[in-house]
């Protein structure tokens, strides 16, 4: 993955079509442009030869950081004697066109099939069903449908943007689960941020799915829909940037201290952000193990004699802190072991790095830019480093669904995340934290491990 | 379809798995068991030929009445000498093994695959829509998505089985949207019998979807939630019962008149039913320029003296039933031209149907048995003569919702249906009354129709 990560951003891919004129020699030109403008180029195809006029025809990929690079990139092929850029196209506007997941189902290719997915034969399906509902497992989807549910409130790194701008990650979401763990995932788009009616409205609709994903809403109300959906539904319910960011870091976590060989036990964890993601994590490292944990919101350490705490964080100033610190970021770092953002860009310096005790293991999460980069973390000291890229939760939560959806689970457990975060670290290839998303194998490893849980 | 309809109910398959014990004289017995039983013998097929027993193995495909009937065929097998019954598999509920329809996504290959499809470039997609929402349309699955809304309170012909038991329809309907009209169809169930609550559920999830199908909810409830939906959304719902049949029922009528030489407009109708598809295709006929239209509820002719009529049904005393006529089915089918059933098996008798206007069109809908059979209304006098089976509104409901989509319509009108019932009854190849279902040419010419009536 490491590969696709470029330091400059420049990460947003065009295609740009670009006529030559009757004229081979302005390729390497060509090349120049588009360096030029500060973009990378990733591809050139020749795509034709014109046959009368003798014009090649070229298909550029071009890596930008975005439409001002892009522009500049045009401008620098057209001021080329002897180019024109005929054609741009926005490859991820044009792979989402028409969205990235639809609901299929096998041919109709006669009346008799039809009168067996339809009426008459469906009667005797449903007639069964209303005699022995766990039958309804078998012969429904219900069982391998997980629900995305999201009221669009925290949508990827981009904030409160409502939720049909946020339905592509939806999709998105669903193409990942259909992949990597073969479940059919529905976005749902619920559309209130009052956490009393999206509550309501999933639990009135939650018997067509097997299991529900609250996806990117914000917290705290993300706190209480998890916990409250939970509670009320007989299937399972899992906060991704809660019990998947959390399942994902302790596995990093895990597989850092077998590379580096401590324990532990013995270490302390500070964490930058207390919302969603940084009270999983933290509760999911105390479960581990971990000697102690500081967690600090935006004002500061959190910490027993504050009293500007949600209960949420008071809870959470009860079960870490031991010693009752207070101060900044940088207090908090001091000394720690393992750093872990879930915050914002550029939060973490390098003296805070280099207060650290010896060695540390660095993860700022932030998205799309971590807390601190990876060069200055690893000139100050930084042992290993990995940002939010790199700890991609996508590896963890198609497996934990289908461990729970295969034994017909009732809820995601703590027990269920310490043992798919041991399943990731007993993978890992030699020098990585995390094993390959793209490998099956991780996917089947979680799902067995998770499914394990279950039966124990 | 005439072909599947047999009229003793034999319509639910099996597969038996016969071995003969090194005795090829006994596949006649075979035929002679299956038959005795009362079953019908559709396939037999020989599956393979032991190499060291010579004995043979045979696949055969049976229609029944049910679990009685299969177990006297199997017990007739038995008792040949040579012959047993190895395995049965009830063919429907195998087909629903693990459910219809599912979520769907093209494959995700690479890294670069999963950067376009997920973060970061999907985050690209979520800001142009942010900036322009319209961009949903193109961009998401959204504009080609239906939900199948249903409570589980009227699922076919078998009433209130609740939601669960019911979803086995909904995934049928999934696959026929899929199939017929190429719409990702995604089944919802809304467990909750108060009509309030489902409306306020299915108006919190809307926005995922591109149009709502009102899908097998009990009269009167369908219509206040189909009415509250389609003034509260800016996308079209449909109530299939109500909707879909008046549509097919509209094109039936017209294809009837066409072969009669008769004219809508100096016809009466008698409706045994005054529920969901009831009132539907009374309105329907009226637009469509019908005389008139006397519908017959559970109490008798619904007319304008009674003080015991819903407010729904006190609406329709009012446009119905000019000379304000009072009795029984009896007194209203006196003198129609056309009779249409949504009631209950039987209710119609031959002296009724003679008791109609000289060669009258009978079209009892009731399903699974309708309330008069072929045979007692052609005996009778009828000149035409439909049931539920053949009058299926899924010729009409799946090329409704892709004109309505493909338009951007906000809602279904009239005009809509009566256009949809034109084009069917434009293409009805003679003989029939409604176009071939498994013909794609039809869903195409209803979806015509209808965007050419949003268009006007």
């Amino acid at each position: 993955m490491q590969a696709f990560q470029d330091r400059l951003g420049r990460n947003i891919a065009f295609l740009l079509r670009v006529r030559l004129y009757g004229r081979e020699d302005v390729r390497g030109k060509l090349c120049d442009a588009v360096a030029g403008a500060g973009a990378v180029l990733a591809e050139l195809e020749l795509e034709e030869i014109e046959e009368t006029s003798k014009d090649l025809v070229y298909l550029l990929t071009v890596f930008t950081t975005g439409d001002d690079q892009l522009a500049a990139a045009r401008d620098a092929i057209n001021q080329i004697d002897g180019a024109a850029v005929m054609e741009t196209v926005d490859v991820a506007m044009e792979s989402h066109r028409g969205g990235s997941c639809e609901m299929t189902a096998p041919p109709i290719e006669s009346n008799t099939d039809l009168r067996i997915v339809y009426t008459p034969g469906v009667a005797r399906v449903c007639k069964a069903i209303e005699a022995n509902p766990d039958l309804a497992r078998d012969y429904t989807a219900i069982g391998n449908t997980v629900a995305i549910v999201t009221n669009g409130t925290a949508i990827l790194g981009l904030g409160d943007i409502g939720c049909v701008p946020g339905m592509p990650v939806m999709e998105g979401k669903s193409a990942i689960f259909r992949n990597f763990a073969g479940i059919s995932a529905i976005p749902i788009l619920v559309d209130t941020k009052d956490p009393e009616r999206f509550i309501e409205t999933v639990v009135t609709i939650a018997s067509t799915f097997g299991a529900i994903q609250v996806e990117d809403v914000a917290a705290p109300a993300c706190f209480r829909i998890t916990r409250e959906l939970d509670e009320r539904l007989n299937i399972p319910v899992m906060h991704d940037d809660q019990h998947g960011t959390a399942t994902i870091v302790l596995a990093g976590v895990k597989s850092a201290c077998k590379q580096l060989g401590r324990d532990l036990a013995r270490m302390t964890c500070a964490i930058s952000g207390a919302g969603a993601s940084g009270t999983a994590i933290s509760e999911l490292l105390q479960q581990a193990g971990i000697a102690d944990v500081i967690l600090v919101d935006s004002k500061g350490i959190v910490h027993r004699d504050r009293d500007d705490l949600n209960p949420e964080k008071r809870a959470l100033a009860e079960r870490t802190n031991k010693d009752n610190r207070t101060g900044g970021l940088a207090e908090a770092m001091q000394g720690a072991d393992l750093f872990v953002g879930c915050s914002k860009p550029d939060l973490v310096s390098q003296e805070m790095v280099r207060s650290m005790n010896a060695d540390p293991i660095v993860f700022p999460l932030a998205n799309p830019v971590s807390e601190i980069s990876r060069d200055d973390a690893l000139d100050a000291g930084a042992k290993i480093y990995a940002d939010g890229r790199y700890m991609n939760n996508a590896i963890a939560y198609p497996g934990i669904f289908r461990g729970a959806l295969d034994t017909g689970a009732t809820c995601i457990t703590r027990a269920m995340m310490l043992a798919a975060a041991d399943a990731l670290a007993d993978i890992v290839p030699d020098g990585e934290l995390l094993p390959e998303m793209m490998d099956p194998d991780t996917h089947a490893a979680v799902a067995e491990a998770v499914a394990a849980a279950v039966e124990e």
